[in-house]
C-alpha cells in the first residue's frame, strides 16, 4: 500500500469531508490506540486495512458477519440477482419466497416485513405495538440498544421530549422493576421491548431470566400488549430461530437484521398473527426496502443456516477461546471476565474500572493480528477455525506478557473524555 | 413463465406471508386493475412482471434508476467492491472518496454524512438542526413528504403526539404561511425543510417561487435556524448540484438517497461548515451505513452525472413527451394537467376529481406495455430514447382511444375507500 491510502492520510482527508472524521458504532476514535479506521479488504474471518495489515476479526461487521467475509455462495446469489433485477418499481417474487423462509424458520412468526436498518425493524415493532393496541407506551429495559433513531439513540443530542414521551423503563432481568413500569403504564402500554440476551455496552452479559421473561409475556398477554424480542444483533447467532425459543417463551414480534444476508442490507420486522391487520394497518416504507439483490442473499445465508453446523461450529469455537483466553491470563496473574453466549463474548477484565487493561490488552492484540473490542459483544463466525482460534489464545498470552512487562495502564483519555469511565 | 411464477399466484402466497399481501410506496393496491405487482427483471429503462410481460417503466424504481436499470459500469464497480470488502468491521477509503466527490459537487456541502434510507437522512437533518440551535420546532409544507418514520409517515396510524410535538405547517411557495409559521415558533425554531419543488402527491407539481425560498433563507438567517432541502426524490434529477442551486438559494443541509447510486442502497446528508460541529454531537448510525460496495457504485454514478449529457438527455425526452401527450390527448378530446420537471412528471386529467379517467388510461397504457402512475410525480432515466418515447406517445394515443370506445370512468374503489378521492 502506497502512503496515499495509509489509514492515516484516509483520516487526515476524512477530518476535511465527514463530520468528526467518523460517526457511529464503527467510529475507532474510542478504540484503543493503534486501531484502524478504514478497511480495504475482507475475506473469510479476515480484514485488511489501508496499510494492508490483516486482522483476525472478532468483530465480524459488528453482526453482519455470520458465514465469511466474501462468502462465494451468498456473494454469487446476490450478484445473479443484480445482473436480473434489483431496485425495481416493485419487489420480485423473492420477497414472497423469503417471508415464507423467515416465517417457516421462526415459530412464533406469521409474517414478515422487510426493511433496511435494525433501526427500522425496531421503530416498526414499535408503531405495530401502538397500531395493534391504540396505546402509545413502551417498557424498554434500560442501557438496552435498538437502534439509532431519535427515540432510541443513547445519545441524546438532536432529540426532544417528544421522541421519549410514553416511555418506562425496568431492568433487564428484574421481575420488579418490569412489574412496577407495567403499572405506571396504566392501563397504556402498547409494548415491552425485550433484547434476546443482556448484551449492553461496558457491562457483563446476562442470558434471559426464564421468570422475567415470562413475566413479560403475561404481562403482554393480561394487557393485551405485544412482546418484542429485538434479535436484531443475536438473531441465527445462538439459535436457528428466534432467540427465545431457547427459553421457550414466544414474542409477537421480532426485529432482524445484521446476518440474516451475511452482509448484504436487509433487515426484517416478524410477526404472528394476532398483529397481522395492526401491521398492514401502518405505513412505513423506504426506497431500497425491496431490492431483490438483498433477498436472494438472504435466501442463500437461510440455506447454510438450516443446512450447516455454523452454530455449532461457532460454539465450540467460542468454548475453546474462552478455555483458551483464562487459561493465558492465569498464568499471567490477570482475571477475565468473559460473558454472554460464547459465540458473542464480551470481555472485560478484573479490577478494570477505567478499562485501561481492556485497553492495554487490545492494542497489544492488534499489534499481533487480532481485532478484538474493549466494551462491546464480539461475535464469531463460521468461517474461524481451530486454528484461528489458537493463533488469537497465542497473541492474547503474548499480549498479557508484554502487559507485565509494561504495567502502565491508564483510563483510556478519550473514554475519560466521554464520560464513559473515571479516570484513574 | 410457469403458472406457479404469475403475478397472480405471488399475490396470493404473499396474503399469506406479507400483511396486506404488500405494504409501503410500492404497493399496487392503491394503482389501476392490472397493474403487476411482482417483477422478475430490469434492464435499461424497462421492467418484465412475473408473467413476463414489459414495460416502459417511467417509475424507474420510483427514484433509484437514472442511467438504466443493470447499468453494466456501476454494476461492476458494486461488484468489484463486493468481492474486495463491503460490510466490514469499519469503512474502506471510498467513504472519503465519496465524501470529498459529493461535497465537491454540491455547492452549499462541506461535509457528507451516509446513510441507507432517505428517511435515514431527513432524520438525520432534523436532528443536526436540533443539535445546532438547541432548538426544537421544525416548519414543514402541508403534505410534503419526508420519509416515512413516526414523525413524517403520511399515515398517522402506529404514530403518537410526541412524534409530532414541535411540527409547524406552511403551505409551499406561500410566504405568508411561512412567516405566520417562524413567528408562531417564537423563538424555538430549529429548521425549515424544504421540497426541491412541489411534488406532492395528487395534486399539480409546481416549481419553487424564489419569494418563497429567500424569505426560508432570510427566516433561517435572522432566528439562526438550518435550511434543510430534501433532495431525496429529485437530487441529481434536476441538477448536477442540489436542486436549490437552479434559483441561487442555498441551503445548510440536503438529503439526498434514490439516485445517487443508481439503485444501490445508500443515502447522505450534506451540510455546511456551520452546522458541522452539531453533525458531529449526534448519535446515529447503521448496521450497514458504512459499506463499501454501494459506495463504489456510488462513485462511478458521481462519474456518469459529472461526464454525460444525461441532464441534458433526459430533459429533451421529457419535453418530447409532454408534448407529444398533449397533441395525443387533444386529438382525442381529453385534456391533461402535466406538471413538474419534464423529467420528472406528474399527468392528471382534467375534469377528473376521482382519478377515474387517469386510472382507465394508466390501465389501458399497462396493457400496451407502458407503466405510468396515476397520482405519483414520474421519473425518466437516460437509457430511454426518443424512439421509447414515441412508442409511449403512441400507446398514450391508443389508449386514450380505447377510453373513447368505453366512457365508463369510475372512480377507483381503493382510492374512495381509503379516503384519497371522493367518488364520482
Amino acid at each position: 500500500m502506497t502512503a496515499i491510502k495509509s489509514d492515516k492520510t484516509l483520516q487526515r482527508r476524512a477530518e476535511a469531508v465527514i463530520p468528526g472524521g467518523m460517526y457511529g458504532h464503527q467510529s475507532a476514535r474510542l478504540m484503543p490506540e493503534g486501531y484502524p479506521q478504514f478497511f480495504e479488504r475482507a475475506e473469510g474471518a479476515h480484514i485488511w486495512d489501508a496499510d494492508g495489515r490483516r486482522y483476525l476479526d472478532f468483530m465480524c461487521g459488528y453482526g453482519p458477519n455470520l458465514f465469511g467475509y466474501a462468502h462465494p455462495g451468498v456473494d454469487d446469489a446476490y450478484i445473479a440477482q443484480l445482473r436480473r433485477g434489483d431496485t425495481m418499481t416493485g419487489p420480485s417474487g423473492l420477497m414472497v419466497d423469503l417471508a415464507e423462509d423467515m416465517t417457516r424458520m421462526v415459530s412464533h412468526a406469521d409474517w414478515a416485513m422487510f426493511c433496511k436498518n435494525g433501526t427500522d425493524a425496531t421503530t416498526m415493532a414499535m408503531m405495530v405495538a401502538r397500531s395493534h393496541t391504540r396505546k402509545a407506551k413502551i417498557i424498554l429495559a434500560k442501557g438496552a440498544y435498538h437502534g439509532a433513531a431519535p427515540w432510541c439513540t443513547p445519545v441524546r443530542r438532536g432529540t426532544t421530549q417528544g421522541d421519549r414521551a410514553d416511555q418506562l423503563f425496568c431492568t433487564y432481568n428484574d421481575v420488579e422493576s418490569l412489574d412496577s413500569a407495567a403499572r405506571e403504564a396504566g392501563g397504556e402500554l402498547a409494548a415491552i421491548f425485550a433484547a434476546p440476551f443482556r448484551h449492553d455496552t461496558f457491562v457483563d452479559q446476562s442470558e434471559p431470566d426464564l421468570a422475567y421473561a415470562k413475566r413479560a409475556r403475561e404481562i403482554c398477554d393480561e394487557t393485551g400488549a405485544l412482546l418484542i424480542v429485538d434479535d436484531v444483533r443475536a438473531g441465527f447467532r445462538l439459535a436457528r430461530d428466534c432467540s427465545w425459543s431457547r427459553i421457550g417463551i414466544e414474542p409477537d414480534l421480532s426485529c432482524w437484521g445484521k446476518a440474516i444476508a451475511n452482509g448484504h442490507p436487509i433487515s426484517a420486522l416478524l410477526g404472528s398473527d394476532k398483529a397481522r391487520a395492526a401491521a398492514s394497518a401502518i405505513y412505513v416504507t423506504g426506497s431500497f426496502w425491496f431490492s431483490a439483490a438483498p433477498m436472494a442473499a438472504a435466501l442463500a445465508t437461510l440455506k447454510l443456516i438450516l443446512e450447516t453446523d455454523y452454530l455449532e461450529h461457532t460454539q465450540r469455537l467460542g468454548a475453546q477461546l474462552r478455555t483458551g483466553l483464562d487459561a493465558a491470563a492465569a498464568r499471567h496473574g490477570f482475571g477475565l471476565r468473559q460473558t454472554g453466549p460464547v459465540q458473542m463474548p464480551l470481555i472485560l477484565f478484573e479490577d478494570d474500572p477505567g478499562l485501561g487493561k481492556g485497553y492495554a490488552w487490545g492494542a497489544a492484540l492488534a499489534q499481533r493480528g487480532v481485532y478484538v473490542h474493549p466494551w462491546h459483544n464480539m461475535f464469531l463466525c463460521a468461517a474461524m477455525t481451530e486454528a484461528d482460534i489458537k493463533f488469537a489464545v497465542d497473541a492474547a498470552d503474548a499480549a498479557f506478557a508484554e502487559m507485565r512487562r509494561n504495567t502502565d495502564w491508564p483510563a483510556p483519555a478519550a473514554l475519560v473524555a466521554a464520560g464513559m469511565v473515571k479516570a484513574g
